[in-house]
């Protein structure tokens, strides 16, 4: 059995019965299967569509395997950017998303905000028309800081000619999306799916799709591996171009299951209860502050809190509780803690945690 | 336990005790550290440094972990080649490599032979003197041809300034490498590692750094993610750019111990053991053919023969007997069958496989 309760932002802590599926795989071969059989196409399918269902994905969207989120920033922009990007930045990843764009040869704007701010304004921000890609972070997961999803379909509004992609490594499945005010989505399962790392899940609408054959037909996709042609034809078959993380889509497979099952509704709710226990921790404890100063722009799943002990000195006194949490990232690695608040965190291990830091 | 001995060509048989490294990596918590850990830098260090030893890489070879070994073809083209790369194409592995080539917008030519046929005038062949990269598959998976090291080394004393790259995907660690005469190679763990997919290993040496970064400050090296400056800045580090497949390195370092212990010598001499086997039954079954006409170009690793009976059908056969085999690739799915020799394929099972064949 695992020891520790890991509360990290990921990776995480795993998914309840991540063993039973583990050793479950390896007694039924998965793990040697061809990805080209029926054995592993069913997985797959069970994977796609149970996601679909988890979080309510519409028809007219294409579930497709990378090796990382990270590989998404680089996909999205490959495939649709022929000019011109958008980048909305509040912390560190949404800034490799935009740097990845600056990387790629295209003209990248940013309007950066500095780190545990949000955004204000993102529906009057100053956007040229002609800007084919504009990209949401849905949830900084260095800063805590979560983006309204009613900003970015506001967004969309004013921009219809534009694609939207949005970042939601660290928060789906708690955000209740309307897919059809956005194009694109990315998340890695080492987060809220609570698997081990190793496997990236890219959303594309057939928007997307449309966006990219027009590039291709200018002659300008020049990127072999991964390009969503390459993908759609395979993932159509429940299949990827090279052979995939077979283990890691299977364990999605199940974990997937097991949260349809508790139904997503269930699990916003529990994530809902748990945030709001850890923040009024928070703003009880005279050695914690909130890192984000706005409520409406704190992140449900990642609660990140200035702290007058770092988190490696935290840690020391979590351990023999079997308890770990996450130290703030670059700059704040020292002066923050972040806690992650995914489905695989129970509400009883949260108020164990809270319990001990109280004390702490 | 794992019922059936998986003799198919990748995915194949897993390396004995998977099952218990797989827990052990569990019971460790390994699956929830954070990538950027002690913790997950031995792990890192050990797979790399195990490697370096087992196929005995010297010291101006990087290795870095990639999605898989197609994203390698991906990314070597893209690191490196601004106008020419050539492809010695013998099956259907060679020549996505080489049609990866033409999709990125390069000069990309081939020397194309029919499937089951090698190259016997590689030294010979006509290459432009300016081509800055040229390729090899070592091993095609799809048609069971090897090429001989002895051509390749002659190619590079033939074109010193061109980089060679080697597709070793179905043979490392069986060849015995002089990588002073190659630039860089690449394979997948779901081979002749016997671990679970999801994982490329990617081998290159500072004179490709140095043709990168040639390329780079030309401002013509786009690709942000996975470039081989991202690569080496994290890996000098035992890391990766970011959150990686740590269940599969862990388990690649286990495996890699574990054949360290056994030493390449004796992962050798097995190989070729159970390769004359495989092949004097071949030639002494009626059912049977070789595939590759010429001894000298038939795999050691992936057997390929023609079969009176499909794959399928032997299957059906071999199935009561827990054991599999692989269909033929592509045109030849009916006509052959592959037979995967690799070190997680004992002498024991592979005696009992030619056994029940024989009855067939």
């Amino acid at each position: 059995m695992s020891n520790t309760v890991h509360f990290t932002p990921g990776p995480s802590e795993l998914y309840p019965n991540i063993d039973q599926y583990l050793q479950e795989g390896f007694d039924r071969d998965l793990y040697s299967v061809s990805h080209r059989s029926g054995a592993y196409k069913e997985i797959h399918k069970a994977a796609v569509e149970g996601l679909k269902q988890l979080i309510s994905l519409p028809d007219n969207y294409n579930i497709f395997f990378l090796g990382s989120a990270t590989e998404a920033w680089e996909r999205i922009i490959q495939n649709v950017v022929v000019n011109k990007s958008f980048h909305f930045v509040n912390g560190s990843f949404s800034k490799k998303f935009y740097q990845y764009a600056q990387q790629s040869g295209i003209e990248a704007t940013a309007k950066e905000v500095a780190p545990s701010e949000g955004f204000d304004s993102i529906s009057r921000e100053a956007i040229d028309s002609d800007t084919e890609l504009i990209c949401f972070t849905h949830n900084e997961t260095s800063t805590g800081v979560s983006t309204s999803f009613e900003d970015i379909y506001a967004t969309k509004e004013r921009f219809p000619d534009s694609l939207i992609a949005v970042d939601v490594v660290s928060s789906l499945p708690y955000p209740e999306i309307d897919f059809s005010k956005i194009d694109s989505a990315f998340f890695s399962v080492q987060k809220c799916f609570g698997l081990p790392a190793g496997l990236g899940v890219w959303l594309v609408n057939d928007r997307f799709i449309e966006k990219a054959k027009q590039k291709k037909e200018a002659g300008q996709l020049l990127h072999p591996h991964h390009n969503v042609f390459q993908l759609k034809k395979q993932a159509d078959a429940y299949q990827t171009p090279s052979t995939p993380n077979v283990l890691n889509i299977f364990l999605l497979s199940k974990v997937i299951e097991a949260m349809n099952n508790k139904t997503s509704e269930v699990i916003r709710q529990e994530t809902d209860t748990k945030a709001k226990m850890l923040y009024d921790f928070v703003a009880n404890h005279e050695d914690f502050d909130f890192a984000v100063a706005n409520p409406d722009h704190r992140s449900q799943t990642v609660v990140v809190a200035k702290s007058k002990k770092s988190a490696a000195e935290l840690n020391e006194i979590l351990a023999p509780h079997n308890l770990a949490i996450g130290s703030g990232y670059g700059e704040f690695k020292t002066s923050q803690i972040r806690i992650a608040n995914f489905p695989a965190h129970s509400i009883e291990d949260t108020q164990r945690l809270i319990e001990i830091l109280s004390k702490s």
